[in-house]
């Protein structure tokens, strides 16, 4: 172990290096099979760096033949620099997921080619068309495919790494190790539910506007309590697999295809965190559009468009996590041997129905709770802190946490997905 | 590894030797401390086999200075014999639930004076003068501090291995430790939640009385789904460190003092799980009271006295617990700094109060699968059991099965503890 110059919290095993793009270019021509993929001679291979995340460095590099992606894990998070430290392990927890979820999701998410666990670095598929879906989303584009494909992303994988498909024993041992990805899950118990609720020095907002707003969230008791019941739900209820950051900043789309990238928070948790992340982001576009209009798209119809892919996305998980549940499994969940008449299969047909319902009210509360995180925590979105009129950007982020907050201390007014994309119109 | 003789499945490590008298006696022989406990030399040790639960082998050994309990892992489950293979672990489990625990239970619990992990077996503190809660109640015994202890033994344990009390980082060490006691999760997941709702040859039942109660339930749709609710919950739910078997033959008592034994099934679960158990049997302690009447005690005051001790036993727990919770605490679960002010206070009380009504249905449907899976699956109790006329012991039965169905498919009919007993008292 070694520590990083200029720090003393910074802790680094003595096989790593951090990969410049000398050190990429030299680490890809190491790998035969990479190479292979990129081909020529190293030297002629494009690199540059394409850091978007907050936490890690990324390189896309091309060569004659092809391309890959290059991911490493830093000491410390990105954006924040050594002041705040954060162990290498995420790549170890981003390719696990990775290879776990790779037969359910194949198609859905880039595929691994290589990991390093001395240099806690991996390879990836290169996505060279697709472009971060929250920036198509803020330039205006539509993707008519992506909210289905990432339903039934979430819907496969979700189903695949619980004990409703497996028997508990598989489940377990995956539990085991995703429990350990301390480091990671922390950032979401603080940064998602505890730090945008107290006075923190990681929390900003647009300011002075949103000043009195924010002190209101601090002294709002029935908020805490209702968001500290998701908090303990999120560390409590282990029932899937999650990627645990499935915002519209983890997915990459061309017009036709849709990756879901990112998943270095993988963690076991509550089906509804995931679902509810992307709903959560999905309002935030809605509620941003102003913010992006111009004098020859008030972007009317693109709030819309982008509402109604609220409805195809809840819409399409039910369908897809219904048949995979409904169908003959040997997991350990609802075991398939209970359901075999035509009154038993009534029965689980209804509790599904029950579950369903369950499972939309912690959907909606974690999107609120995403909601109010992002405009008033640590890590903000571009489709707020891209509209530069500070006063259009707080008008329209209180309009937004107004409506997390009815998703999260209220949320059986919703009972449909219609009810939330009415709400959210009236609060727009 | 070696092949225990006479057996094609049984497998046992290099180290392991089965404990007979004479290998009980070198083995203590050779710890100090435990010698020393004793007293005296030891071919003057009293040494005699006690094994009463279903799994294990134990002794009970004592000298001219004092005694212990001494408790081996077999490798199959003791009553089924070597046609049922079982993994020593258990044992391992159990001293780590011991060590976990016993900070938090300590005067509620044996204390565990040895571990040897290539025996699978460990000494512990001798509860001479104590016997079986079972078989005090079938004895007309009553214990009025015993169900107030257990009370308090399951609030304590429950808040300290939960993430209400610790950093999740902690909990989550303990986790993946104890998700990985699967031979003993299997077997709550196929003899409680599984096996009594399907044709099992481990099933049995008070024939020919209860064989169209045994049908009905495997075709009680209504039944399995919420049945299957909660298995699904038991191996979803991980909200704290269960003992997992806490029913009243896993309590010892005196007229003043109680101890919980006999953890081999600890792992983590929801909250309500050992609540059920114990609540369970305790409804079972007074179905079967009728059974053990005599012309000179019909047992209707024992029974009101054993339905009163369910009133007891959640009451205390309710009150140990929401002390625990409501203090300050470090742990992410409820965050204490979310709830400084009186508005906060009251939010958080509201909430606990919700809580804990979840928890108390959660706790009746647990109670209610141990009841139907006592009585038609495999492990059977006393209470019934020492009944030996087969037409009371069924009708009895019928009634307790009858009742565990109303806790199981409609607990919201059962707002407070009195509304149990009442229902208890109409049914029998």
């Amino acid at each position: 172990m070694a520590r990083l110059p200029g720090s003393h919290s910074v802790i680094v095993p003595a096989g790593y290096e951090r990969l410049d793009l000398t050190g990429v270019r030299r680490w890809l021509a190491a790998q035969p099979a990479l190479s292979a993929r990129l081909g020529g001679a190293p030297d002629t291979w494009q690199i540059r760096e394409v850091s978007d995340g907050n936490l890690n460095v990324v390189y896309v590099v091309t060569g004659s033949g092809g391309g890959v992606c290059v991911k490493q894990s830093l000491p410390y998070v990105r954006v924040a620099g050594e002041s705040w430290p954060m162990p290498l392990e995420r790549a170890y927890f981003e390719q696990l997921y990775l290879r776990i979820s790779e037969p359910y999701v194949s198609g859905l998410a880039p595929t691994l080619l290589h990991y390093d666990s001395e240099r806690f670095a991996m390879a990836m598929e290169l996505l060279a068309e697709h472009i971060i879906l929250r920036r198509g989303l803020i330039a205006g584009h539509r993707y008519p495919l992506a909210a289905r494909c990432v339903a039934e992303y979430i819907a496969r994988r979700a189903f695949a790494t619980s004990v409703l498909c497996d028997p508990f024993e598989q489940v377990n041992e995956r539990l085991a190790a995703f429990s350990r990805n301390h480091a990671l899950l922390r950032i979401t118990v603080d940064l998602i539910f505890t730090h945008p609720y107290l006075v923190n020095e990681r929390n900003r907002w647009t300011t002075p506007q949103l000043d009195d707003v924010v002190r209101g969230l601090r002294t709002d008791a029935e908020l805490k309590a209702a968001v500290a019941r998701l908090g303990h739900r999120f560390l409590t209820v282990q029932e899937t697999l999650l990627h645990g950051d499935l915002h519209t900043g983890s997915i990459m789309v061309t017009a036709t295809d849709t990756r879901v990238i990112d998943a270095e928070f993988a963690a076991y948790g509550p089906i509804g965190f995931d679902l509810g992340l992307f709903v959560g982001n999905l309002l935030m576009a809605y509620f941003s559009q102003p913010g992006h209009a111009t004098t020859r798209d008030e972007r009317l119809e693109h709030g819309e468009w982008i509402l109604a892919q609220i409805g195809e996305f809840w819409g399409e998980f039910v369908a897809k996590f219904d048949a995979l549940w409904s169908a003959p499994r040997v997991g350990d969940g609802y075991p398939s041997a209970f359901f075999t008449s035509p009154p038993d299969a009534k029965a689980f047909a209804r509790e599904r129905e029950r579950w369903f319902s369950l499972l939309f009210a912690d959907t909606l509360g974690y999107a609120g709770a995403e909601i109010i995180r992002r405009i008033v925590g640590f890590a903000h979105n571009l489709d707020f802190e891209s509209i530069a009129d500070s006063n259009m950007r707080g008008d329209l982020e209180k309009r937004a946490l107004a409506f997390a907050r009815q998703l999260i201390v209220g949320p059986e007014a919703f009972s449909v997905v219609d009810d939330v994309l009415n709400g959210a119109r009236r609060q727009s």
